[in-house]
């Protein structure tokens, strides 16, 4: 399995993980079926749309049917879990259920910056839509559901896709080779995150 | 009286129920007179808006006066009505508004897909973009005083919008006349949310 | 110093003070170090970025280092002072710091009318875009921790840029010369911006 498909994988991993955390909280927030399905598309999708409308693409989850299909089989499986579990254990809260969610960080953070640099970008907002592709999703899950961003105020998140967004730039800038950039972007991002799962890491406040 | 003059007539229509529809919320939530065209000319336009800028086009209502126009109306039309009714009557949970309103939620819905089939969007996006074009703008309307969409929670409002895409995507397909296949999507959403507001349906929840 | 730069310099101090603005409050609303950043640069950039995606082109502030730099600084001045004032005095109520962020609005709006004009929009479109290029990074502060933006109900704020917008369309057709008609948009907006904090404008609400 080549780089490339490697990272299909991951992404598709990806966007079926962040449907699932999108289709989670619509259905705490007891929104209609339909509101599942938006809510859990947004989330997936979110991240790239944004993405796009800065670089006035057309979203790319628009032109492929891939991200659309694996966007509803997450909705599909945060019902099911919905069901099986009755609320008893909240899925999206596991550190299974996270470490999916990183891979989609990792790997839609590396896709954000590639996109930017391809753009012509400058290196700072390169590092930006890293961020923004990686967890614009979920702060447009957040919004939908009249929630503070998370990334606003908790949790180590979108600043493992900002560092990971910066490795990459870094590492272009240094003349190092396409396909050992964005590994190394994608390795920096899901350390980072899976360092912020298991020991707890968020960003101080000013007080 | 051709098809597209009456398309354009319907599109006004609901310009102008779209905007009253926001001028009402806004006067209801103590905004003050911009507040009160914004929230109305957000409503009209919201919609087409976020179609356009997701197809990296500049939005057809600031290339053209005449949604301006009728955007204008709809929020003169609603301070006129709350001087006469006095919050007496809240016209826009009057059935006859709600006629108005799927007017236009019927015209945009085709308009919608009409712009992601030219696009040369997958089906499934262009049935998201027929439902994007007719209920985003209400979506924008809610989310700018702070309530959660109504979409995602109650009604069968953009449902019907859904259905109509998806029948202009299926008749499309299968090589039917354009003007017909227009007309087919208009019907569809138009009857399937008459259908929403006298049976009063709503999409089931999750429980 | 000609206009250009005198034009360059106010930009960078609007950018500066709006992203104070932008930080302050996510001090206040206790989000952590990235949402005071994430806050700070949407104030700044947010108008600039929305016009720009309405307009699909790629946002100013992403293909030159210089507002990211001057939004960057905004955070650390009102984190320094922050620390110096511990809350007891709110630097972004004070009439000077109001007069900074006057400078902001004015320049914004007159390069929202000169972009939308550029680009051939309908003139009450062109006045729009000054208002939303002027306000909408204060809109999007506020959204994103869930108050209703404050030009929707309080101040007159977009107003000034909307009446400075409309005087860049007047003087456009009028014909007069195009680094007069920005000055005079430019010295419009600011006048009636400084008048409404002096004088404690806002506008009427429907009662």
């Amino acid at each position: 399995m080549n780089q490339e498909s490697l990272f299909l994988l991951f992404d598709l991993v990806g966007t079926f993980a962040f449907a699932m955390s999108g289709a989670f909280k619509a259905i705490r927030k007891n929104l209609d079926l339909l509101g599942i399905l938006i809510l859990g598309f947004a989330t997936a999708m979110g991240g790239g749309i944004i993405r796009d409308a800065l670089l006035h693409r057309t979203p790319v989850s628009f032109t492929t049917n891939l991200y659309a299909l694996f966007s509803l089989l997450g909705c599909l499986a945060a019902a099911a879990w919905h069901y099986v579990a009755k609320g008893r254990r909240l899925l999206d809260e596991d550190r299974a259920f996270l470490l999916l969610d990183a891979l989609g960080l990792a790997v839609f953070a590396v896709i954000g910056a590639s996109a930017g640099a391809a753009a012509g970008l400058k290196p700072w907002s390169v590092v930006v839509l890293a961020a923004l592709t990686g967890a614009g999703g979920g702060a447009v899950r957040d919004l939908l559901v009249l929630e503070i961003p998370m990334v606003l105020h908790a949790d180590f998140y979108a600043s493992a896709a900002l560092l990971g967004g910066l490795s990459f730039v870094l590492l272009s800038g240094a003349g190092i080779q396409p396909s050992f950039v964005s590994a190394a972007a994608f390795l920096t991002t899901l350390l980072l995150r899976i360092a912020a799962i298991f020991l707890g890491w968020s960003l101080p406040k000013l007080r």
